[in-house]
């Protein structure tokens, strides 16, 4: 294992296929980056504060994978852009997210996240809509801190198209979540242009956002939103898996029962319906049913995606978007970064992306 | 009455102070500004859509005051910018406020808005919620296309970093708000607090977004800020009065009893309880309590309010501030667009800003 890879932090292939050196002289390790977005965390939602700001702190703190943030950070040095500037859009975007968690979790009547309470549960629904209203204003407050440590007004002024584009595009995909709700009739092309906008969006817009503000020509910020978008379906994918595939997995997010709970069109479910006869497909509306108790739905559930091949179809999609993102980024001049990025690729049980995840 | 005023548009004193003509060659009549504002609402919300674009909409079509708009417009008129380069920030902004009371009306539980059924009442609070956050990324693209429409980087970005401070400031003061909700023990000036963030931080930022977009110097921009943060204020509170003064109000807005239902400290309850006695001081407890029919509560209140004077002292609270914007605005050169700024103060039932009002 390389210097980088030996602390547990972005590892990095034992023999780099080629391309610069694993480590310039100067550049910033993961561990590096990793305390500079906890520091920032800090600044942004500090500790000892009360109301709106304890809600936030609550919220954001301890932090989960960090996933989107390191996906801006390196996205920006990819393009050889400047760590320091970009720290405030890298930290936004989770607050970003966390914003529509904390919407979702209202939504979906999950009352807990993380394995402790959801904001709503712990502070109100509508100290939880403000809240999170205010994660999403704040995203942009962040893009502003970036002008005033140095980015240049154009790229600042590109990013923030980028995030309003992404914050519509989730907010279109959340929506269309709603209404696919208890249909299992939908294609998996409607299963992928929700996932794409519900999930995926944010992801290429972290890159995007990374890659402009780091200086990013127009080619480098389309290969890095193209691996972000395939890199997020994959994510949504491997999520709609994970109830099927850890009894641990509700301390990673939202409760194990939510979606199907919610009756949310997942492409297991989605696939399994595809493949079933009648009977079988009676069995899954009934499975789906508010009849069924969630915990006798998920053992029934895994079953039925078991038999018809869904689980295993599933995960070859996911690999699939995961390959894609993967070439994406091989068609930019290999770094620790193109590699920081392309590991993220591989599923979580292989490889957490950051220490604190 | 000029000839813009008898267009019954934003009326302007029949002899203007001095400074420049009342309407310059070429200069956008009001009636031009709504012609071409409703043109970009249909254009960013049209017509004949479904799902979210169709709760988009409902909720914005047909437009209320378009104060917000106009303030943007008038703004950037006033410092010599580009009205149809402006024009996207003017509507944008007013999809802010409504995706605002989108939530509101889900957190104050008020089924009507203007007269009809509230977002969540005709599609769901969970399609509310998704539809108001939309809303929000909404208005920072509408500031992308500025750009697009030859605004230059700098001012998009300066424009951006007002809208994400005045999105977080409308959040914490819809926050605080609810802290507030069922204690009369707060201060006059925790309630201009209050009213600064959840209501005039919209009126400033529409008013800075505007000078800034159309390339006004700090000096004109703050100014233009200072006009609408008092203008704010004093719709606030003439807001809180609605409810004792109109048996129409609510068609105008949200139900007549809804801050009583909620128990919002509104600036008058908090002027009639700091002058009440013991026994008054009980009757307004006993008034706002959830025991009390709201008719028969609003009744009540109005009646204690006028013994205490309250309703006399909120009205010459909101006639100071209307005068400070006044005074913001007259330390700019004359023109047709400081007046129409300046009308504004006036109290609506004197005088509607815009025809479609």
């Amino acid at each position: 294992m390389t210097e980088l890879s030996s602390q547990g932090d972005v590892p990095i292939p034992r023999r780099p296929a080629g391309g610069r050196a694993a480590r310039v002289s100067g550049e910033p390790t993961p561990t590096t980056i990793v305390s500079l977005l906890e520091a920032e965390f800090d600044r942004l939602w500090p500790d000892g504060v009360t109301g709106l700001d304890a809600v936030h702190r609550y919220a954001v703190i301890p932090t989960g994978k960090l996933l989107r943030p390191s996906l801006v950070v390196h996205a920006a040095l990819v393009v050889g852009g400047d760590l320091g500037a970009v720290l405030p859009a890298a930290a936004g975007i989770e607050g970003a997210h966390v914003g529509s968690l904390m919407h979702d979790d209202i939504i979906d009547r999950d009352g807990e996240r993380r394995g402790r309470k959801a904001v709503h549960t712990a502070f109100g629904p509508a100290q939880a809509i403000i809240a999170g209203n205010a994660l999403f204003f704040a995203w942009f407050a962040a893009l502003a801190e970036c002008a005033r440590r140095g980015v240049p007004a154009d790229r600042v002024q590109r990013a923030m198209a980028v995030q309003a584009g992404a914050g519509t595009a989730i907010c279109r995909g959340a929506f269309e979540e709603l209404t696919m709700r208890g249909d299992l009739d939908h294609s998996v092309d409607d299963y992928l242009a929700m996932a794409r906008g519900k999930t995926a969006a944010l992801f290429e817009a972290a890159c995007r956002v990374g890659s402009i503000l780091g200086g990013g020509d127009d080619h480098a910020t389309d290969l890095l939103g193209t691996f972000g978008d395939h890199l997020g379906i994959a994510f949504q994918i491997r999520d709609d898996l994970l109830p099927y595939e850890s009894a641990t997995a509700h301390l990673m997010g939202k409760p194990a029962d939510s979606d199907l709970r919610n009756h949310c069109p997942t492409l297991p479910v989605l696939l399994a319906h595809q493949r079933a006869d009648t009977a079988a497909r009676a069995a899954l509306r009934h499975t789906l049913s508010d009849k069924t108790d969630p915990q006798t739905a998920l053992h029934r559930m895994r079953a039925l995606l078991e038999e018809t091949g869904a689980l295993k179809t599933a995960h070859a999609m996911a690999d699939h978007h995961a390959r894609l993102a993967r070439y994406a980024i091989s068609q930019l001049p290999a770094s620790a970064h193109t590699r920081a990025l392309s590991h993220l690729t591989r599923t979580p049980a292989k490889a957490a992306p950051l220490p604190s995840a």
